[in-house]
């Protein structure tokens, strides 16, 4: 590994500190003079027509500002991705999940807010629901969208090679089915938002938000404001695994009301609210075919896809398209066809969560891959290995770059002592394993990637401005590593500002993996520029030349003579006083070249600039008289590229497995009726400490990925995706049982066991 | 004039609005979670030894977070310039004046910690306190600082020409002695400060002062800190006028308790707090000679001016200097010597306002300079006009560029219809003039003058990074309206982010009128580099070369064919699917090439890029028998270059012309024993509507400043410096009574006019 000096070391996330002790500011904890505070009145109907809103009693009680219903507000249809859009920002004309925005208020208080919303009168008239997405798309089902008669929100149907054929040249082909649960993404921090219509007409948005660009421009389209005239500031935010990106009602009221009576409004979603009106993983029922060599080579794969969406579109169209370009990926498979289907149904819409679409289909090919291998008598690992795709492979559709696939099975292998153990174990004990890969940002935008500007003033240390949106996933940190890696400062010298659309450069957001790769390309264009014009002024003064000089620990030396140096400031000190034009400024900016989202979904193309591989390996012990499952062990084997920082990729894997687990186990929203059951922290369950095991080892195989800053690509996000089915598969090793229903309750366990047990 | 499209047009104050409807954001409207209050113990005493101080009965009491004294600060001195200082930041040994700052705490509320202050026991020493300037440097009076044996806290001697040869060569030589008083600068909004250390041990402040890059340096001094680690943010700033800009007690509090308890501690002054612990006005003693010709040639001057500085040094050295380098303005003047002294009293420290050490100065000159008419027959305009600078004259130490000089004596005269009616009025109606000179800036520190940094995201506006700071003035304003001339786009398409030390570039900060025509040009540099970038992807998009295209209206065309043109955002968008980097981002900066402070105090220098010229007009009823003076008309004639906004401009120079009026009639701080009485906005007279005539017409004199950009200079400081004498002048035509002792109290009229009838 080269010699770096800030990059790969353990530096403390720096916005991990604020957080720790309170000095962190989230939206709930701003205050403005003369704030209002707006709530949002919800449809306890599924689906249901508005016939009537009678606000009256709510506009008499004192302390109420304003009251707005869907009749009021524009016709425009906002969602998730900058296309596609089917949701209008409050219902106008029926309500198609319990939960919807019909109407809001703003008032002095919450509590006022609150009683004026009891006040208003809504007359709905109900409407027969469908919540199964196969009951959705049958004929005759009723239509939650009336203009869409098969309840289809999207499909999705590709293919490559010959599916038929392989099948037919297959020595052995095995279809099953499989089910995901819906999963909210249940953050810690509420949604919320302040706004300010400003007396020059602009708009100020302070918000907790993943796509600050994102989301400046669906406030410029409902407001009808060009975008320059709507500033995102993004608050702190306390969690968002992709549910924080849509354009949603309590952002329409604040501003709303902003507007109507120039004050500051702010709005904070209850904790119920984000239950029921903020976008949760698309539940998927799959038909997986698939049909393998005797040696275990994967000839041929059918995947049937059914997305149970949900009321609106959201990122439908992308969620598709990504179960299918992700569902190809880790291993070679010469033949691949998938029909990707997206049902409306009266519930809340689903949308991106971290792994978007992938986890489901993954829990559905890494379950049947050891099926198979026992039906033809091939050990999990083999299998894998067999197929696994490898450095320098020409995939059909992605292209690679770095890869070191083989090298995560090998430390699974290891840590588990799997030839030792597998299918070696005591009765109720066993190991399983599953595998993953995951890219490293998509595009969502022609020509919109991510950007960095570097300003240094004066000696006062390297400011650096990033419109990229880190909501605890570690980029600042990142960002500010690789800078003071090219400027060869220490982190002491780094400062970040992020994000601000009126004062950070632009960046499409978070989400997909993308933002070290992306963010950390431009940052390093940005350093090389201020580094280029220290060059200019430095080399004269060392008597050298620019390119005989280094950076490093906050110094600029000579090449092999690391006597003859100046430090960085005095560098700068030196750049100023030749009368140069302070500040130094640098800024850099990186687009992928790969295809957009909507070129993506129309013709296909490459998918992202690199790809991370993960194997993961599990071990538990099964309780055969309750079905409990303890999880005694979880590996992760990890090509994440390049570590800028292990305590993130630490912290990162930690939390992907953790969602990753309380896949598996715990998380779902059952209903009645379209009500969700488990609204709120008391009911809803995820994994907690005691739900892990000890400890959960991480073994990073380090790869030099071309495209990535330092060599880096994702890391985290694709974890998740093979936690569920490498539970399972150990679950199955301990006690011959397979749940092909996520998640994997004692419940089901216990009545597989009981089946099991009957002759 | 030229055909400018924004520049010059009266767009109103960016600014302006949020503060019309209650949206701007002060200091103290600022509010974080477990935010803590600090409030300062101060001493009642003018002069005495601290022996001791018990806070126990404070610490203990109940909310009470934290307690700091004299004891435990740093033995760093600070002071308003970067050199020279001799303050502590609370008194340590000793109490110099009352309202001196002896011990702080911190609290859950404003309430507790004024409660436990007055629990906080000092036993104090009293000791000779000294309060009159020519009493302080006699010998023997009692030492404000043990150190300083004669009282004298700063000399400035300094001439040119032979002043004695000059009085022998003179036709008539006199006399006077004048005197100013105290005048508290009284910002509207007390001075404020919200202070947190971060925990990654930097340090941010929330602040409203006027030199956000020069505070930032004080408060990394007193706490130890490399500048970058203090972060400066500047909050909305009700008024400054030189008042906010020194290190204060309250701010010291502030981050003390910040570090002590890692909360974020709020210190927002008192009213009272404002009047006795921030500086004013220099009261001075002037005696004044001048020598001229029969015709009323000015031969020879020589100035003593005694100036009471308080307690401390504040910008003493440069307060005495500028007395010396502007007094020489406006006139022709071929001898010139000037003796300045600055005496410590036991008084709140003296130091920056509106117009510096300069007013006091030509209060005297310009009050003389009328008798000094009559005495020898000549009218006092023909006077004025007769030793005027013009263009192209060459000053002995001043380099002149643009001069509108006689212009504004033209129009003060034509408004007044001065010949018709000077002497010529009835009985108790009078008019008079006056007229002043001013810089556009002078520089603090080598090398560091302003900047300007211009952002563009995609087709999201100009963003413009300004660090000068708006402190009401119209900066903000005027800087947008520059970089929307330069790149032909309307106000509508700028936002300026100013200040915060972490993101805006550095700028030296707002005094002595320096800004526009600093960070102006800093904006044009920098929006020509963006044109720069723009013009190479639209020159071949339009066919033609980068030489021929304009920037005009919000769009590019082909000079000469206004049909064959883009907006201004196509071409954004067309750089940006060129495969440029976005964001385009320009740069620029200006120091001007002058002497910094300590050269010019030391050894002199050119003093400023540009010089300003005013005529004042006054014209004044008195009533013989109250003494009351009534101001019927005040007219302004100003040379400021380009008047890059005239709403701007009016509104300054109003706010000069109210400050001149309480200046003239009203402003004073008498004490007893060292305790201000009019502490209070109850008990301090400032002029209200109904003091001022009913308008206040402005002339604008438009040169075209070579060193301005677009022509510009200074506007508004230098035009309170003629409104007292043109007053005093004015009672003079009309009751013939004079009074050299500023304010022109009814009480004082009545005297003169009582002694002037006694025979």
């Amino acid at each position: 590994m080269p010699d770096f000096a800030v990059v790969g070391k353990r530096i403390v996330n720096i916005r991990s500190g604020p957080k720790a002790v309170g000095q962190a500011v989230y939206t709930d904890d701003m205050k403005f003079p003369n704030m209002l505070y707006a709530a949002v009145l919800r449809s306890p109907f599924p689906h249901a027509r508005i016939l009537s809103i009678d606000t009256s009693r709510a506009e008499a009680l004192p302390g109420v500002k304003g009251v707005v219903t869907g009749k009021n507000v524009p016709k425009i249809r906002v969602g998730a991705l900058p296309t596609q859009s089917d949701r209008t920002v409050m219902a106008i004309d029926k309500v198609r999940h319990v939960g919807e925005a019909v109407a809001a208020v703003a008032a002095i208080d919450d509590e006022i807010a609150e009683e004026a919303l009891g006040l208003i009168r809504v007359e709905y008239e109900a409407l027969p629901a469908v919540f199964d997405p196969e009951e959705a798309i049958k004929p005759g089902a009723p239509r939650v969208h009336d203009e869409v008669a098969d309840n289809v929100s999207f499909k999705f149907i590709k293919s490559y090679g010959d599916v038929e054929k392989g099948f037919r040249e297959s020595d052995y082909v095995r279809q099953d089915t499989f089910r995901t649960a819906p999963i909210p993404h249940a953050p810690m921090e509420p949604h919320g938002v302040i706004s300010q219509w400003n007396t020059d007409g602009t708009l100020t948005v302070w918000i907790d938000i993943q796509m600050p660009f994102l989301i400046q421009r669906a406030f410029a389209r409902v407001f009808n404001l060009p975008e320059d005239r709507v500033r995102i500031i993004k608050t702190e935010t306390g969690g968002g695994f992709g549910g924080k990106g849509e354009f949603l009602a309590h952002y329409y009221a604040s501003t709303y009301f902003a507007k109507l009576t120039g004050k500051p409004v702010k709005a904070i979603m209850t904790r119920e609210e984000v239950f029921v009106n903020t976008s949760q993983r698309h539940p998927v029922n799959i038909t997986l075919k698939t049909g393998v060599k005797k040696d275990g080579a994967l000839v041929s794969q059918h995947v049937r896809y059914l997305a149970d969406g949900g009321a609106y579109m959201s990122t439908g169209p992308l969620a598709l398209a990504i179960a299918y370009y992700m569902g190809m990926l880790p291993y070679v498979l010469p033949n691949y066809s998938y029909e990707g289907i997206r049902a409306y149904t009266n519930k809340t819409n689903s949308g991106p969560m971290q792994g978007h679409a992938v986890p489901q289909l993954r829990w559905a090919i890494e379950s049947q891959l050891d099926q198979i291998a026992e039906e033809i008598g091939i050990d999990p690992l083999v299998i894998r290995r067999k197929n696994a795709v490898y450095p320098g492979y020409k995939h059909p559709v992605h292209v690679y770059g770095s890869c070191g696939f083989k090298e995560t099975i090998d430390e699974v292998e290891k840590s588990l002592a799997w030839s030792d153990r597998k299918g070696k174990l005591p009765a109720g004990h066993g190991i399983g394993v599953a595998c993953s890969s995951f890219v490293s940002g998509i595009k969502m935008l022609s020509h919109f990637g991510g950007s960095i500007v570097i300003q240094i003033n004066s000696d006062a240390g390297v400011n650096i401005l990033s419109g990229a949106a880190d909501i605890g996933q570690g980029t600042d940190t990142v960002i500010g590593q690789i800078v003071a890696e090219v400027l060869g400062v220490t982190m002491d010298s780094i400062r970040v500002i992020a994000a601000d659309t009126a004062i950070t450069p632009m960046d499409q957001g978070t989400f997909s993996s993308g933002v070290t790769l992306r963010v950390g390309n431009a940052a390093i264009i940005a350093a090389r520029e201020v580094k280029k014009q220290l060059l200019e002024v430095v080399a004269p003064n060392l008597e050298t030349s620019p390119d005989q000089l280094e950076f490093r620990g906050g110094k600029i030396f000579v090449r092999g003579r690391p006597e003859k140096s100046i430090s960085f400031f005095q560098a700068v000190r030196i750049y100023r006083y030749a009368d140069k034009s302070m500040p130094i400024v640098g800024k850099g900016n990186y687009v992928p070249d790969v295809a957009d989202v909507a070129t993506m979904i129309r013709e296909g193309g490459t998918h992202s600039p690199a790809y991370s591989f993960m194997c993961q390996g599990a071990e538990v012990k099964v309780d055969r008289e309750t079905g409990d499952v303890k999880v005694l062990k979880l590996i992760t084997g990890h090509d994440c590229g390049r570590v800028i920082n292990p305590i993130n990729v630490e912290g990162q894997l930690d939390g992907a497995v953790s969602k990753g687990v309380g896949m598996a186990f715990f998380e779902d929203q059952p209903h009645k009726d379209g009500s969700y059951l488990n609204n709120n922290f008391l009911d809803f369950l995820m994994p907690t400490s005691l739900d892990h095991p000890d400890e959960i080892p991480l073994k990073s195989i380090e790869t030099d990925e071309p495209n990535g800053p330092f060599g880096a690509k994702e890391s985290g996000e694709g974890n998740l995706i093979g936690v569920s089915p490498a539970i399972a598969n150990a679950i199955y090793d301990a006690v011959g049982v397979r749940i092909n229903d996520l998640p994997i309750t004692p419940d089901k366990v216990k009545k597989a066991l009981d089946s099991k047990k009957k002759p």
